[in-house]
């Protein structure tokens, strides 16, 4: 997963080869820049590295391989192992260098010339890839309190040709989690578009939406190695899905595309999976902490959050940002997006670190 | 690089999701097969692993980073080191997991409802991206002794609406390598569509087109560290062109694509690169030992390559593939493209690999 544009839409360049299209050249760069403060609060990232004697684990694996060799053509034994894991068919499983990797294949399966459907505020890779691969983006405006607007979406799917959906669970950028009726309602509401379940957070909120994608041939569970599992560096995504939509969406897939290094490591992590659980619970717990500490501030909001990551609300984002860097914490501004004035994201992480922004907090005057 | 398809197609099944773009739903699955034998020449991966010493210096450098956080945007730092090994512009350099991402890419930056011009036969992924993407794909027929069909081309650039042109130096599945008057020729006349040099084996023809790609901002040269770098595992693909062209193509990367153990191994493969100049070396030297050795073969023809590759010409491919996988050695059939009856496609290998293919071959009755 990645982050948000945060600085204004820049001018296209005057002379563009007449090859690159319009599309691309009118969609601006993607203005991230990184900052380099003690705190890193803005990738939602896991506050842990992967255990130390895993990573000498893994690197022994490394040694052990050829890396003048492709890999499996899809990933084949890795899939193997996480359907084992996941408890699902290996046919239905589609493993990419990160989950952006699939979206970008999904809109490409789904979305050119057709239809992207999701919500607003949403993740901001929906929308991008819409936009460059030339889909017909609509958004529909989440309720007030960040719950699906499922009317909305409904009649969206009614008005508009098939293409592809996304239902994210937790929400990114809000951490909210929506009623299992709530989101089965919109899934069956979809026919036979193709719906996208993006479960990147769902570790922290004990969501799980497998059996609503195992009833629909075209449904589809996003999951990411970045955030739980704390492998963000790896850059390993990957779907659970029908045999049917995996077949058509690997065609999708460039050969050869997880690397024997990524791969190595990634085996080691699905062999001691037993850390990933305890730094889940931390995190919940931290979660409740720090909305419980900051209850009572006067002028900043914490909003309830199944995610590891919850969104601040100031009444200055701008101020409340800077402030914030000035005490060596980077958060993530999202105060320009559609019902998030005055909002920060903020990824939960250390309990030291959180104890750093809840005194920050406090002390902001 | 990948491999080319080698069975028939296969039907789309009855029942897809409504969501599934036809085009996806039509193109066949790539029927790539992995066969199991001692000596393997059906990739034109380099026969050689990374360097033992260099592996452990690789690991050494992973172990000591983070695993948990996300790589740099646009796999900053990295493009910084090839650059100023390649002498140039690191704002023009694209990197990416494989350099068939780079053609997906490319054909998303210019292709997609526009054109794909390249000749046939051709890497097989500049026709699949186009097919899959929805792009005009157009080709011309290769000279009868594989040079480019200079007038045909200057034609389908005249003829068609603006896209994207391949020109694969040298030529891949032939090994080709033509005059730099004729690539010159045919890249001048493509006006401002994007223009790709394929250069992904130059390294085994001493050729080397960047002064050609630097006088044009719509022009790019494709790169790999899979083929004379020895690190096909690693999936590490990049491009050089404009800084104009390259922020447009950017937009269209996912965020965070190049993996931390990945960029930690190119580091040191760029710190340390004179092993690849002895292996490139080595396969010069086995390239012409091989054509040598089969000059007097009654049946079989070794075709002249510039390449770390080569096409046996045989009288039957089925029946010389079938024999060659008995004596352990598998190569890639290619005898159902257009111009290459009968030809296999075979990777330069160890010397000893490729002993046992001469020996193989003058057994061969």
């Amino acid at each position: 997963m990645t982050t948000e544009p945060s600085v204004p839409r820049q001018q296209p360049p005057a002379a563009d080869p007449a090859g690159v299209r319009g599309t691309v050249r009118a969609v601006p760069a993607y203005p991230f820049t990184p900052i380099d403060v003690p705190i890193k609060l803005d990738q939602n990232e896991s506050p842990y590295d992967f255990p130390a004697d895993l990573k000498v684990l893994a690197t022994e694996r490394m040694l052990a391989r050829p890396w003048n060799r492709y890999p499996d053509l899809h990933a084949d034994r890795l899939r193997a192992r996480i359907a084992a894991f996941e408890d699902w068919d290996p046919a239905g499983v589609v493993v990419t260098p990160g989950s952006n990797v699939l979206i970008k294949l999904l809109t490409e399966l789904a979305g050119i010339g057709q239809t992207v459907l999701t919500v607003s505020p949403t993740f901001s890779v929906y929308t991008l890839e819409a936009q460059l691969l030339g889909a017909k983006l609509v958004q529909v405006p989440l309720n007030p309190d960040f719950s699906l607007p499922v009317e909305g979406l409904k009649a969206a799917l009614r008005e508009n040709p098939p293409g592809v959906l996304y239902v994210t669970q937790p929400h990114a950028p809000t951490g909210f989690v929506d009623t299992g009726a709530a989101v089965r309602e919109v899934v069956e509401a979809a026919g036979d578009w193709v719906v996208v379940l993006d479960e990147a957070y769902h570790q922290y909120s004990g969501t799980d939406d497998r059996d609503l994608v195992r009833e629909g041939e075209n449904r589809l569970s996003l999951r990411t190695f970045s955030k739980a599992w704390g492998l963000a560096g790896l850059r390993l995504g990957y779907a659970l899905t029908s045999p049917r939509l995996a077949a058509h969406l690997r065609k999708l897939v460039p050969a050869f595309n997880v690397g024997v290094l990524a791969e190595a490591a990634l085996e080691v992590a699905l062999e001691h999976p037993g850390y990933v659980l305890e730094r889940v619970e931390e995190v919940r717990r931290e979660r409740g902490r720090i909305l419980a500490a900051l209850q009572d501030h006067p002028t900043w909001q914490v909003l309830p959050s199944q995610s590891n990551f919850y969104l601040l609300r100031t009444p200055d984002a701008e101020a409340a940002y800077q402030y914030l860097l000035t005490q060596g914490i980077v958060v993530r501004r999202q105060d320009r997006l559609p019902g998030l004035a005055g909002c920060l994201r903020v990824a939960v992480g250390t309990p030291a670190e959180n104890d750093a922004l809840i005194a920050a907090a406090r002390a902001f005057r």
